[in-house]
């Protein structure tokens, strides 16, 4: 299993009222954890997009262990949890500078087709991202 | 079981790429779905706050099932799902102006502390919350 | 000079560790104000686009007077300064609950074509559009 | 004058329906940008905050010239435009990876007290601060 790690210090404007990172802000960490995993694999996702493909979040559990504050950098770890020529389960931890997880999730991801929101087969259709994909996910 | 509804207009700052809702801001949609039902009930959320407590997000569960687009309004609807004293479990959905399911979902609450973010039990600390939540909450 | 008035409470997600609404989210009050503004016209901007026709921002100026807090809701006054066929400059109030000012702004708008962002002269393009504003504009 | 420079990958929620970057995010570029300045100055902006002190936006002047798009990265200059020990003018530039320019723009931030919004001189309360604006600044 092939786990990418990336950096992203707390932003101002992603910081509410409680005096920490406002909840819906670790969907957008989770999405710069899961670009990290996709580069580090090889995978150009803005050629996929080229390509008249997207690829949309179906679902997303996750779990807030600890708050993230202004002055912290999220260390977000991603991996292919799940993977079977059409769908993809990514698995991330998130956690703060002292290495103490502030949360857990997984995200299930679809490609489609840009215009129809009709499923594509990575399998068929990015055939060099379903060789990684296999090669990289955890079961 | 009560359930609140209300409509909240797709902003086009809310739109990404793909030319429909970012996934992330399907959780503004269910805090303020959460806000709604909050004010049906008569709570008053921002007294809650003054008085030393906020109540943080510690689990989402989210299924995303049709895209909303700019130009249409999402209806939320949410109730209370469980209710123990301690946390509470609000249920979701997310429908479009044609009465589509957009997103079901689930989301746990808790109070805490505003200082510490240790516990608070809303049975002891906010009985007014806990008697309309008893009786509000669907099991 | 025709004016649109519209109330928008302020969402928790748009408020920072200051405990008042980030400065940048004005910037989408100003767009809902905008938004309110060409409805009362008679305008449909989701036509224009899928007309081909997006309407990117080219300047914003705001000043910012006094905070806006959760609990309160964000009243927006939004009028054509001045409108030329091709750039429109709208004028924007932004006043809290009690009727005081919070925000000034103006902000600077053409139309472009969505591929390659080419201006567009909505005098030609948008007749309907052209008549409309060259009557609600303010000078 | 000093400038500080930072890269800032454009994130795939930052974008919108027209295909570039949302125009408000803008002003999270120029508060990443700010936040590169103050570093490379040695001031400590989360000691400020835990001193009971806030940086508000007072205004803000931004020219948008080219639109940014997800697969690039924001490159931000940001200079100290002027500094009277009371309000700081910073300024910006940020361009695409061609060097080309995206944007121009100002902002005017003051010191306040957390909990009262009054301002605070920098000049007196916050000295190491003043001293390095003073040797920083352009004019």
């Amino acid at each position: 299993m092939q786990t990418a790690t990336t950096e992203v210090p707390v932003r101002y404007a992603e910081t509410d009222q409680m005096g920490v990172v406002y909840h819906a802000n670790y969907l957008v960490y989770m999405e710069l954890g899961r670009t990290a995993l996709i580069e580090s694999l090889g995978c150009d996702y803005v050629a996929m997009e080229d390509a008249g493909v997207v690829s949309p979040v179906l679902e997303v559990q996750i779990k807030y262990r600890k708050p993230l504050r202004y002055g912290e950098a999220a260390r977000i770890k991603t991996w292919i949890e799940k993977y079977d020529g059409l769908r993809v389960v990514y698995g991330y931890e998130i956690l703060n500078p002292r290495g103490e997880l502030c949360a857990t999730a997984t995200s299930v991801n679809v490609c489609v087709d840009k215009k129809t929101f009709m499923p594509v087969a990575m399998k068929r259709s990015f055939p060099d991202w379903h060789r990684v994909y296999e090669q990289a996910k955890k079961g």
